[in-house]
């Protein structure tokens, strides 16, 4: 990969993009985390609303449908009072023959501030941060199988919720290594933040060759794998990878690496479960899991928000004012 | 039907979901029509918004297309000047293979304030409304063949509006009593209100066996039904009953219980005509009568707005504030 | 054509409508640029976003699909703090068989104030206007190949910003004259505003039959046409005339009546390229010529929504007082 990755950082180290983890360092991370805690406690108000972002235009700028992704962007858009397009850009001027760099050009001519970006093409996030002026931010909401860095950011963030601390927490992730952006981003951070271990736990066949150099001791046995763990991943296995020639089938992918009751004996009593949603009950993980009291799911959603306002509003403060384009 | 109605209220007899009128009582439905005769006049003024919900969200869940409901749900939660979340289901993660019930836990978790929910399975609002948390308000939108209680109360507080008082009317509902749940919804709000009598008219085929333990008279002959009629209600035909087992064919429907010039006149001179809309003009109503001095029909259209800015400010306020949770 | 096209102004003569620039005086025009020049400088703001129809209600009802016109719509609308309500008919109500004017009557009984209109039918937007109540403001945003006013106008304010005069220019339209609602737009303001000379060039088969009536001069040879020409406006070749009997192929258009840096040496050296968009590059236009220094196209898109906040802004400040209705 040969992204130039400081494209996220303003001159004086600011981030003015959010395309990936990787290429942040440990303070940007932290940033985000202290400022999603202040966003955490509006969402608890009366009005969950503040004026931050009023009279700025955000473009959800999906070529991939995630009605969830959707959501939770324009929600957090919403709370920060921004004005917010949606564009489903299968139905849009791109149809018409235009290319994505004049749709781009022609959303920048309307004066929008930014563009929260899904793509089904690794590096597409990356590709518009290079061709959008400067007083206009990216927001990665996931590209192919190269990042979903808001996604592990709100991860980051539960964990530290939960634990206050990294530098102690064992980390496994678990399922289809291979396919997922999640997992990439995730291991980004929680290396970047300086956990004790970053374990990966699946078949040989889900697992990316050369992964140990990402810094993860990889292991094939889920109870091994889960040995003294404090913070337990399970993946979303995608539903189109179940019949193929990756695993077997959905059921022998459970036995061998769902989550389940006694399977999460042998993490640590105090482990929590995360899951970046959707979840597959009794694919990845059993319903007692996903719905016990180890599992902090539901929280990923909820500071989901947070973290989104958070990146939202750092990158808008940072990019340069628009009479310096 | 097992529901608990009691779940639309709180424990002080509140307002808290507006499920179905069957289960509420008499002055519920007044401080509905009372409420929402102080946002009728919100609409005449310049300025038609009212910053009582701000920084609410609301999440339209429609799982069966209405653009006009919808609408008139967006436009109310806009003047009211909440946040709106438009969810169409079919193409959100349900379709990943997500449970419904994962599908709200994840919303709820974005912490939105209320759900109007369309469903095309009698019971759908009240299933939700059973597994939300106490701060989330549900709105029944229409729910299958079982209730649609906005529409209902719209239909009252237009009554309302012109007659001022309900004790007095003798009120007829014609044709697809069968199949209608906005039918079934006037019948318990009349009746809660204590009008003078509810006639159900129409063929057979079209009339619910033991709909007389509603406390309503059936009559199969128009002109018999339309006898000292105040209030003529035409119910919408289904294009897909007009050429099934249910009727011969349009033409003899609107022969047998088309609301024309000359059936009218069978009712009092001084009778009002109402229809849910849309209408299928020379099927259930001539087009002068629709468009005739006693229609109210798009008088209901804007009643409507008013009366769903009131069901939603009024559960809005009584659900339990969120730390309650 | 027997439009009444007073119809657009109120008794007064103020703009209540927008649907064809035919029928309107130098000064409406020269009024709505004037107050577009106030709005271009709050899109330069960091917030903006000024209140001056905040609580009012817009309808993009758009019966053709046109993503990039409804998002400049939607975006001006937002920056006048307006509620938006976009409404596809194509699967609303109109789809269960209701008329287009039941429809407009059960909006305008929602109490909305604006209608902006797409319709593929010529006229759709003048006879929507004939049938709205009196407070309520009609926008067309391009009606078949009648009229597209709101393009027209941002491109006449275009060239002011550029040249800051009329009288003096030549003017040279290229294309698909036929069936382009633009062209027709374009050449009624040109004339209006009283321009040196506008010219149409394309080919016979692109051409309408007495378009001379107009007050423009026909040339059927690029190079010719653009001698001494001070703005260049290329039209939109539509991708489904290229393979019909209209023009032999894309290459031979391209090669006839393409802007390349070397025809653009026939126009006079200070001339400006336009363009509505999208562009097809390589067969309305070069690359060279479309991103070169003599290119305003991005700039039309900026004016765009200043034009568009005006016109909005201009007819709600002009329609009478509900009360009035």
């Amino acid at each position: 990969m040969s992204y130039r990755h400081n494209i996220q950082l303003t001159e004086d180290k600011k981030l003015k993009h959010f395309l990936s983890i990787e290429g942040l360092r440990r303070q940007h991370l932290v940033e985000i985390m202290d400022t999603a805690e202040g966003f955490a406690s509006v969402a608890e108000q009366s009005v969950k609303k503040v004026p931050l972002l009023r009279g700025k235009t955000i473009v959800n700028l999906f070529f991939e449908n995630s009605t969830r992704t959707r959501s939770t962007f324009e929600l957090a858009a919403n709370r920060l009072s921004a004005d917010v397009l949606n564009l489903d850009i299968s139905t849009s001027a791109t149809s018409k023959g235009e290319s994505l760099l004049d749709t781009l050009a022609n959303m920048e001519a309307m004066q929008v501030d930014m563009f929260v970006v899904r793509h089904s093409t690794s590096g597409a996030a990356h590709f518009i941060a290079q061709h959008v002026p400067k007083h206009v931010s990216v927001i990665n909401a996931g590209d192919g199988a190269h990042a979903h860095p808001t996604q592990a950011m709100l991860d980051m963030f539960t964990i530290r919720r939960h634990f206050g601390e990294f530098a102690p927490l064992n980390v496994a992730i678990i399922g289809d290594i291979l396919h997922s952006r999640v997992a990439r981003s995730q291991i980004h951070a929680l290396t970047t933040l300086g956990v004790n271990e970053v374990r990966v736990i699946g078949p040989k066949t889900l697992m990316p060759c050369g992964i140990e150099q990402m810094g993860v001791h990889v292991h094939h046995d889920l109870k091994q794998g889960l040995k003294d763990v404090d913070v337990v991943i399970a993946l979303r296995l995608q539903r189109e990878r179940m019949t193929g020639a990756f695993i077997p089938s959905e059921k022998e992918f459970y036995n061998a690496y769902g989550l389940t009751d006694e399977t999460m004996t042998y993490a640590k009593p105090t482990a929590i479960v995360m899951h970046p949603g959707p979840i597959n009950r009794g694919v990845e993980i059993a319903s007692s899991v996903a719905d016990g009291p180890q599992s902090v799911i539901l929280k990923q959603v909820t500071n989901g928000v947070a973290v989104r306002m958070a990146v939202m509003s750092m990158c808008m403060g940072n990019v340069a004012a628009r009479g310096g384009m």
